[in-house]
This record gives structure tokens, C-alpha cells and sequence, in this order.
């Protein structure tokens, strides 16, 4: 049974930061996901989701600060490392926490429609791959839940104004 | 049930362009896995396995495949496309396949310890996610897997080789 190695005090911390990614994915209108990629109580990846922007249907928060970290540390092994995102995570990003053998993962809200880490399936704690995390859910949840309500109620106002608006 | 928009003779020509990715990774090193993406009978992505040569966890050859075609087409949506892989899929780039909305997935050699293109799960037809594809294993099978024998044999003599060295 794999434990986690950090205060409540810490993950809020840490939380708090993907969060700031996640508000920069809500500027340019990306889906406000956000990401960090922690070692040694040191940021070495962020990442915001940034699939409209690239059009590149890999550019989710979790795998930018993957990819950061691995370029930062210099290695692919992300042993003892965590990873801190608001939103569950998704089959791709959950395979690519078990690839970069991330040892602590915690996020945000529940993504009850395609999440991996517990929702539809929890990849993560697989004992069948070569390798399993710790995973902690529920981190700020409401506020991480709740940029994402408020992104999706604001993107139906819009395109309900639009329509209205060619109609007229 | 959906249903594969190619012959025998195009599933050969295709997989036999993502064996000769493979073996580019074969040469530097690389565990030799290579994959393709093709819409309307053109590739249109193409990549290997690069994980050592860049030290990034994500650097797997659909993945890289993946991100080529989405820039070569300039959307995130690869709708229609087919991938052709020398390996089953990992998680990640089974992930990576659902959100991409590839069509038609097919496959060389089964990963019995790591695939979930059938072998651990089939993450690609699990109507719970919001896209599933048209899965086909074993084209050219028997060639997919001997690359990958051939180079942990290979790998397993040279450590062996440097152990004996080490010794003397």
C-alpha cells in the first residue's frame, strides 16, 4: 500500500499552483485543466491544456508538465516525483504517469465520464503494469470543479448568444 | 461494430511502413517500435520510439505519429485516419487514439504484460469513453515481434558481454 509523503498543507499548496495553470488554459478559452509536476518540494513541470491552441490532441495539462519535467530532470523516470492536477485524469495521461513512474498523484474533481484514476477505471493502482501510485483525490476540489463549471455554462451562453444573433 | 475500410494488401503496405520506423529506432538503440498514421491512403504522421534518445516518458512512436498527423492536417481531430503500430498499445497511446478520434487501429505484435488494445483491457472499444475504433491485431505479427526479440537478445548479450568485461 503506497502512502503519500506530503502535509495536507503541501498538497493545498501545490494544488493551488495547477490551478494558476489552469486559469491560463481559461484565458485563451482552453478547457481549464492545469498540471505541476513536483520533486523535492521543488516545481520542475507545468502544464495547461492546450488542445484548441496546437490543435495537437495530446496537449493535455499533464502531459506538458511531464514532458517539462523529464526535460528539466533530464531523465524519463519520474520516480518520486507528484503530480498535481485539478482534473482527473484521462487513459493517456494516467498511461503516461505510469510510464514516467510518478510515485504521487493527487487531483482536483472527479471526471465521472472519462476519468482513469477512479472514475471508469483506475489505471493507476493496475498491479498488472509494471508500475502503481499513490492517488489522492478530492484536493481542492470544489474550486478546481468549479472553473470548469463556470467554463462550460460561459461557452453555452455564448453560442446561444451567437445563434441568437443570426437569426436577427 | 465498426469495420475496417481496407484491404489485406493496404493493412501489409502500411504496417510494413511503420516496421521501417521501427527499425530506425532499432539502429540508435531504441526498443524497435514504429508506427504510421494514414488518411485517404497518404501518411500523414509518421514516428519511433524515442524514449532514451529523449528522455521523455511520452516519446513513444504512435504518440509522435500522432502529433505529426495532428500538425499535418491542423487538427486535433483525426477522424477517418488509421494507425498502424508494430506494438499493441499502451495505455497512454491507447489514451492518446481515443482522444485524437483515430478510426481504424491496427496492430502487429501483442504486449501481453503492458497492451490494452485487447491483451490487459481494450481501452479502444469501451463504449464508456466518447470514441471507440475498429481494432485489428497480428498484421505481420511474426515480423513486428522478432524485431523486438532480436533486440532484447541483443541487449541481453551485450550486458552480459560488458559484465564478462568488467570481471576480467
Amino acid at each position: 500500500m503506497k502512502t503519500s509523503s506530503l502535509t495536507q498543507e503541501q498538497k493545498e499548496y501545490f494544488m493551488r499552483e495547477a490551478i494558476i495553470e489552469a486559469k491560463k488554459a481559461e484565458a485563451i478559452r482552453e478547457v481549464p485543466i492545469g498540471a505541476v509536476v513536483v520533486l523535492e518540494g521543488e516545481i520542475i513541470g507545468r502544464g495547461h491544456n492546450l488542445r484548441e491552441t496546437t490543435q495537437d490532441a495530446t496537449a493535455h495539462a499533464e502531459m506538458i508538465a511531464i514532458q517539462q519535467a523529464c526535460e528539466n530532470s533530464g531523465s524519463w523516470r519520474l520516480e518520486n516525483a507528484q503530480l498535481f492536477v485539478t482534473l482527473e485524469p484521462c487513459p493517456m495521461c494516467s498511461g503516461a504517469l505510469l510510464l514516467s513512474r510518478v510515485e504521487e498523484v493527487y487531483f482536483g474533481a472527479f471526471d465521472p465520464k472519462g476519468g482513469t484514476a477512479g472514475s471508469l477505471l483506475n489505471l493507476l493502482v493496475d498491479e498488472r503494469f509494471n508500475h502503481w501510485s499513490y492517488v489522492e483525490s478530492g484536493i481542492l476540489a470544489e474550486e478546481c470543479g468549479q472553473l470548469l463549471t463556470d467554463f462550460f455554462r460561459e461557452l453555452r451562453r455564448l453560442k446561444k448568444q451567437a445563434k441568437k444573433e443570426k437569426k436577427n
